[in-house]
């Protein structure tokens, strides 16, 4: 079973911090996953600069969602701090309607709290209902709004609820499949896997970036992701994140690094790992 | 002068659509470079949309922050409509700390209002006050705070201020220059100007960007910017916004965005503009 890769050798006095507060998608990746101590933590850099410290064993951060993009804050502390990535996990994400318990239909409903993004996400569905849509800052905020209001509902994951005593009335309300991307993140830089993460810089010239990218051409390797980011050197140099399918294990994976780092102005590994695929928790 | 050049061939009837509320840096820009009746407009997406059907005749949006990167609601409406680029416009943001007009001295403030990013940018300035800071959704709401308080100050644009009414005690306060790229869009698809801006896909196989790129590489024309944006085919697809550094009334620019086309699943010209450079209003 896939979730037995990961989580059969992890200790269970490991700490592993994921992006806060409990029951965000962070936190049931990090349930579904690993074993351990579970901290959660308010901000992705606090998290990275834990896992390099050694203050943690293991780190949860959202990475890309195949709607919104890249996760800004998550690239700029892989650039910032010396990680290595254990996984990548794609997730698919499940909307759930949460009412408090006493609630048995969704007549009974005349407010929907969420985030912006889930009530984009699940606008279709709303729009069916007939109710007050009422905008959080998260969807955590959105199941605390709905705690001791029978009146109320949340868009939200179905952990959330059960971790607040609240019930889900149906889930997979979203329009259509939401996919996050979450990387585990530990201290070490592994050369096993499927998949390799790699950051680097190439001089501000025509041409760079194409001579950058050709090691892996050359070597027929496909590039799953690649992400630029402006870097703190000038306003308007960049750093590019770049996942290479192939692992620091093989030969030809060796090679096209190396011949990158003659064509970049620095190269920064993050190592290779399985690339994992889960659903989201249902409670329904 | 550099305002000149675009100011002065524009109707002073024509409608120009920038993010709103009223006092944005958009709504900065908007002023500083065109004519006409500014229209405030609440979602990127709808001024882009409009500027497509007509309805609007220019839109200015926020395109690239040096600190932040993209902005992905002005690459998911570019990828959506079918626009031109009249101008790319990097703009130096300036934070202002704001009052209401009877405050004389920072020692009467007791709290700080600000969006979490204006906030993260000045603060090494506000870490020297002795006062509490508070957050809020934008810096216009932060002005809106202010107003009627005179122990709450307001860290947001000058502009904001003097259309509420409120005033500047310094401006500059921002730790690091912090430079914004801003679009004016219009209906039409220009070839004259110093860069131009292409949306692209390419098949998702080993090689498939390097090739793409391969047509600028070898004409010896710079990339100024490149980012990838999931595109709504598939959950891993991407699209890929390329600024190069040539106009589309050249020969050899042309020639790469022919060859492009033969190596890409699509592509969307956007057209060439003028790249300028302009400095945050400054009521102070």
């Amino acid at each position: 079973m896939i979730l037995g890769i990961v989580k059969e050798y992890i200790s269970s006095s490991s700490k592993v911090a994921y992006l806060g507060p409990e029951g965000t998608f962070s936190h049931e990746v990090a349930l579904m996953l690993l074993n351990g101590i579970m901290i959660p933590v308010k901000g992705i850099n606090d998290i990275v600069k834990g896992v390099y410290s050694g203050q943690f064993n293991y780190g949860v951060v959202p990475f890309e969602n195949n709607l919104a993009g890249i996760v800004g804050d998550t690239i700029d502390a892989l650039i910032k701090w010396n990680v290595g990535v254990k996984a990548s996990v794609e997730y698919r994400v499940s909307l759930c309607l949460v009412v408090n318990n006493e609630v048995n239909s969704i007549s009974e409903i005349k407010e929907i709290y969420s985030h912006p993004h889930a009530i984009e996400e699940s606008k279709e569905f709303l729009s069916r209902l007939n109710t007050t849509i009422r905008q959080t800052s998260s969807t955590a905020e959105a199941l605390n709004m709905v705690i001791g209001h029978s009146e109320r509902a949340a868009v939200a994951s179905g952990l959330g609820a059960r971790l607040r005593g609240l019930k889900t009335i149906t889930c997979g309300i979203e329009d259509k499949p939401s996919f996050t991307k979450f990387l585990i993140l530990q201290r070490d830089v592994s050369s096993i896997g499927d998949r390799s993460l790699i950051i680097f810089s190439v001089p501000n010239r025509p041409g760079s970036l194409y001579s950058a990218l050709k090691p892996f051409a050359e070597a027929g390797l496909n590039l799953t992701m690649i992400y630029s980011r402006p870097n703190k050197m000038g306003p308007w140099e960049y750093d590019f994140i770049l996942e290479v399918e192939c692992s620091l294990s093989e030969g030809k994976c060796l090679s096209a690094i190396d011949e990158l780092r003659e064509r970049s102005a620095y190269v920064k590994i993050l190592g290779s790992y399985r690339y994992l695929t889960i659903q989201g928790y249902d409670d329904s």
